[in-house]
């Protein structure tokens, strides 16, 4: 927890705290401005002085009225949450514009999510945290084993000094925190884990089976490849902190998208059948879901129900094109209808074998092409 | 699902959307202003317009240049979800000055939430859902039994017809979206549930064994007035939608709060404990404990650290005067020497007690009270 206190310099900051009179209020942006831009000359002294920064990393801004604001935006957003904006065309070794780096150590960690204070900040305090968490009794297995939307690894080792765990916490720190890592040093929990000495088990998010890593003792190598063979899961989640990162990673130009709101009866219902043949299928490496949760995207609803002509308000699949946004859903009569999971599963394979195809129909299908150019309607007032 | 277009009306706007070039891109802010200032003049054609109109009743701006940038703040985040900025003194009946109030048909929804875009988009999607949820199958059944942080009342009916479920459905609307109501008409399901024909049970958040309300058949005053007595749970989780208002939900001007982290092994150990003591102590009105995830509420972590003088990186229960913000927290090692149910239950006893009480030690902590005044390092960048 070291680093808690850096960090506080760079949050602590709101006004209005008449204490005494208003008891316990909840603190407010105080206005401030805390924005700085690097450039060839301060950025060395600056970097220096802290041992967690951020940097936002950005083209030019338009002159644009648009485009001003749309900075102004994110500008605010990074202010609120009291970092510190850095920007510059000028940090070498940084070749994606429009980006933010966290610097801690001498590590870089991109962060490819949405631009929010809360979200941004959430993101660091993971950064800050432990790469490895180490798991001592059945509650925290408990723990363990509840926290399904990750992947996670989790090793036995002897102690901390053991050269086995070295490497895994090395390695934990290549894929923190975007990967969890767990640890026992407990033959009882290890027990429980079905975990030998030195074992390492490599959990998909989603599946409650484990598969082993073979090859033990393993160099850090042996780890870094094995995840990296198994970074892109059967199915996961998008989340705001990774949303453009998982976006970005399409497989050949589609992805299979599954909407599914976890707090409703018919959501939760499609998600178990969803688990249930992302578990059958985990050993097939073309197949990669990703359920978004509308709930966590409000702001993003009206458009995905706009641009895939669907209504999010049940539970749908289907795959999109990443170019054109063409796409085709699986025909759901809401409630009632819900495929079995045999079902899901064919309509699956017949998306990975291009059977059902959203490039199939756009040779006719001109006047679908009218949403691409998305107008829209919008409601403004003014006096 | 009849309030979807309206929405969208107020929703869909977006700028940069240049689809065919930059594929499926996910959507900005437009820059685009839909402000508009209703007054004794123009606000009933304004509200006749719309199906669900969103209000901000706030006082006049401070001229300082704090609480401007403040209210810019709070202007963008209405602006940012799209919904028009409404705002007057002159709406009658409405006596909460900065207050938003959603309004629905006949109905007026208070917001007590974070004046956040996606927070407060989040809870109007939840407005607009249907009031009453039906379970029909055992995976649905599933889905209610894991929807454990909310009030919760499940029925078993013979149909929507009857009037025992209209009777539900009125209650149902007068807490929406506060308190999630469910009903089935399945025997099966019923069954399961251990309900009767007409039978409605109530579920305290995080405790599995229900409450039968008696008395069947109900009128919906029956309904009210039993949900009013237990509105207060014993163990209720803060969410941005809804921390105000629990803020303000003081028990004689003191707070129980729990911090754990559900993702962490030691938070969620924690919280297995916290849960089992509910669970025992469900039944005594004068506990009431609120348990802060500080994943959820990342801005607020370093001030609620300076402010209690605690360390959130690992779980923390504590007794907080609403006042002066004084707080006494339970002595917790962190990872070993986690308490045990009966040993935090032994402790919260003393608190009901008034043997442990922040404001014991008011006469002799003049030094403490510095921290009322919170004064913090800020780090400005600026050249």
């Amino acid at each position: 927890m070291k680093w808690n206190l850096v960090i506080s310099l760079f949050l602590l900051s709101f006004g209005q705290l008449s204490w005494g009179q208003e008891g316990m209020v909840i603190p407010e942006y105080d206005g401030k401005d805390r924005v700085h831009y690097l450039n060839v000359k301060n950025y060395k002294s600056v970097m220096r002085k802290y041992d967690v920064m951020v940097v936002y990393y950005h083209e030019h801004v338009g002159s644009s009225k648009v485009s001003q604001k749309q900075f102004e935006i994110e500008e605010l957003a990074l202010e609120v949450s009291g970092l510190g904006v850095f920007a510059s065309l000028l940090l070498t070794g940084l070749e994606e514009p429009d980006s933010i780096y966290i610097f801690i150590e001498d590590e870089v960690i991109e962060y490819d999510g949405e631009l929010a204070a809360d979200t941004l900040v959430e993101f660091i305090y993971d950064v800050i945290d432990d790469p490895v968490e180490i798991i001592d009794n059945a509650n925290e297995l408990k723990g363990f084993e509840s926290l399904e939307e990750d992947m996670k690894l989790v090793g036995y080792f002897k102690n901390v000094r053991s050269e086995p765990y070295v490497v895994f916490k090395d390695t934990a720190e290549e894929f923190h925190p975007h990967v969890k890592f767990f640890a026992t040093f407990s033959s009882k929990i290890a027990k429980r884990l079905n975990l030998d000495m030195n074992d390492v088990d490599f959990y998909e998010p989603f599946i409650d089976s484990p598969f082993s890593i073979p090859g033990k003792p393993y160099t850090e190598e042996d780890l870094v490849n094995f995840i990296e063979d198994n970074i892109r899961p059967t199915l996961r989640k998008l989340k705001p902190h990774n949303m453009y990162e998982i976006w970005e990673d399409d497989v050949d130009g589609e992805h299979i998208i599954a909407f599914a709101e976890e707090d409703d009866p018919d959501g939760f219902e499609f998600l178990e059948i969803l688990k249930e043949v992302a578990e059958d299928n985990s050993a097939n490496p073309n197949l990669s879901i990703i359920w978004i949760d509308p709930d966590q995207f409000p702001l993003l609803v009206p458009y995905w129900e706009k641009t895939f002509d669907i209504d999010l308000s049940s539970p749908q699949i289907g795959v999109v094109d990443v170019e054109d946004a063409d796409s085709i859903w699986l025909e759901m009569d809401d409630h009632d209808d819900m495929p079995t999971p045999d079902e899901l599963e064919d309509w699956l394979m017949d998306v990975l074998e291009n059977e059902i195809d959203p490039d199939h129909d756009d040779e006719d299908d001109d006047d679908d092409d009218d949403d691409n150019d998305f107008t829209v309607n919008i409601c403004i007032f003014k006096i």
